[in-house]
């Protein structure tokens, strides 16, 4: 490990539509322009233009709308720093293995977002009272086999999400006007839900007045484990993961060094993260830096001496406000999402 | 007329629970204090303090909350100059005869609320992603016969309108404290519906998983025509009503005078308003003045010089910016509700 490493974005071996960023050097909350891990639906990319681009509002409104990007940036903004996880970060730690891209545990990433509150252009637009979901479609389409026919990446809000204030049309990251691969020129950003809500590209936002029921919210994105009812992935579910060491580093027995990583959870405030050198036999609490805002996440830190030289396996465990705690046992699924299992790293003293 | 006269607020006979304000003396948007007409479900009208007081806010929310009136009005503020109107008002020009209190024109006012956007409160409290409706619940509560219980007075808001920024938890009236008929110390306002919506001396809110189908949404306060499917009573109707001269004045044959009034419409902008002075042989184009907000009523005027000697005919008719135009036949309904058929006086020229 180096100190002036910065995170990099590395591709899935074979799932081009997958990049992540291992956090072995991340410092601080943002993650640095470029290395923000990306997970796409369709390829190749879309490559849009400012001009010409517009975002059509319509369905169960008063008064349908098309805005242009400047339509768009003229609107009062609204700033939310937000951490995305993918639903499928940590698919690997799966057993037995998941279908689907398999992400080790770097598809999460963290950035200020800038835009216009859903809200106000929805308020602009004027719900209709039948109102129930809002439906955002974006350009990057593609055929989808099971189907035998072409789709957009699509995926719908509840009313209560879509109107939360913090709920962004977003042209801006990090202060700059958002990458091609991130979305460009305006996408969705849902904070506190799992990265396929924050749709890209986004081309058209339909107000529904009844559940919405395609291909990325019913076939994917489901949790799905035999003899149960399927759930929809919305939320991230609580989580604190490892910065440094990384797994397999060596230490060395005797000298103190700090363990540090990052936490965060859909469902409330970080409260408590705890950490175990031991194999789970015993667990302290970390120390925990406040998050920059209410839906990314925080930093957490504990002083530790490696004892006898040899393998330590080191554990991390998240609390959130709302009282979940990361499971020690994997919730396993058909489809291998919110993978939020207890972390784990080995390092070797010597 | 006079015009040192003020508007006052007068009983219905055989009605406590109703008093209205006829037009014939209103001067510019604002009905005065103590003017404003007033519907209560059960009598005696609530008389609360300030202290003590909480509004609960529970049900599919993430953090109930109780908030006392000093917590509600440390919260950023939001004013809206709003038309409240009657359900019933006009209910006496329905023939056959409809059930309920025998408004004539006059169960409509206007004031300027000032209190918290009920969103601002509702992502405080967190709503829940399968949050549908916002049910808010009165201290106003007395025997219903039909039902051989008691019951508050308690209505639902689809989440689309509860969380529009414009419908308050409303503290103030007129830049002084709710009086206690208007629903001391807070109470709903929701703008471009029927008054019933805006619940008064307000004790709680629900936040409800599913539609709520209570006395008052669903036996009360729907248009219930027989052979057809009944539909609740929400935005109010189209409506331009008279001011001056009254019903009955005595004119003078051949002297110019301004016939004018007052427009409003829950679903849109007035756009038009046509006045007839022979009858309904003819209409001409009145003139608007703008509304002082989105949700309150315009005035019209019209100067008209009276003909030969004898009784004229005026009326009037009301046009919004969503092309609802008042009906010359009044819409029967059992209940007697949404009466908007076109407003009539008879003056007598000599």
């Amino acid at each position: 490990m180096s100190a002036t490493a910065t995170p990099q974005r590395v591709p899935v071996p074979g799932h081009p539509e997958g990049c992540e960023t291992p956090l072995t050097a991340q410092v601080g909350w943002q993650t640095p322009p470029g290395a923000f891990y990306t997970r796409s639906h369709f390829l190749p990319t879309p490559v849009l233009a400012a001009e010409g681009w517009q975002l059509s509002v319509e369905g169960a409104v008063e008064r349908p709308l098309a805005l242009t990007l400047d339509e768009l940036r003229a609107l009062p903004s609204h700033t939310v720093i937000a951490t995305l996880e993918c639903a499928g970060n940590n698919r690997t730690a799966l057993d037995p293995p998941a279908d689907g891209i398999q992400f080790r545990c770097g598809a999460v990433s963290t950035a200020e977002w800038r835009g216009v509150s859903l809200a106000t252009v929805l308020h602009e637009a004027g719900l209709r009272s039948d109102a129930q979901e809002v439906l955002g479609e974006g350009t990057d389409r593609g055929h989808e086999k099971s189907l035998g026919r072409e789709i957009p990446f699509e995926r719908s809000l509840p009313l209560a999400k879509a109107l939360d204030p913090d709920t962004l049309l977003a042209y801006e990251m990090n202060g700059q006007p958002l990458p091609d691969e991130h979305g460009f020129p305006a996408r969705l950003i849902v904070p506190g839900w799992y990265g396929m809500a924050s749709v890209k590209w986004l081309a058209k936002l339909q107000v529904l007045d009844r559940p919405y029921g395609g291909f990325f919210q019913k076939t994917k994105y489901i949790y799905e484990v035999p003899g149960q009812e399927s759930t929809p992935v919305r939320t991230m579910r609580v989580k604190a993961t490892f910065a440094q060491p990384a797994d397999g580093d060596t230490v060395t027995a005797g000298a103190p060094i700090t363990v540090r990583g990052y936490a965060w959870s859909g469902e409330g405030a970080v409260s408590r993260v705890a950490v175990s050198t031991d194999g789970g036999a015993s667990w302290q609490d970390a120390e925990l830096t406040a998050a920059p805002g209410q839906w990314a996440w925080c930093e957490w830190s504990l002083e530790w001496t490696p004892g006898a030289a040899g393998a330590a396996t080191l554990l991390v465990r998240g609390t959130d406000a709302a009282g979940n705690v990361q499971p020690l046992d994997v919730p396993w699924n058909r489809l291998g999402y919110g993978n939020n299992g207890v972390q784990q790293i080995t390092v070797n003293a010597r």
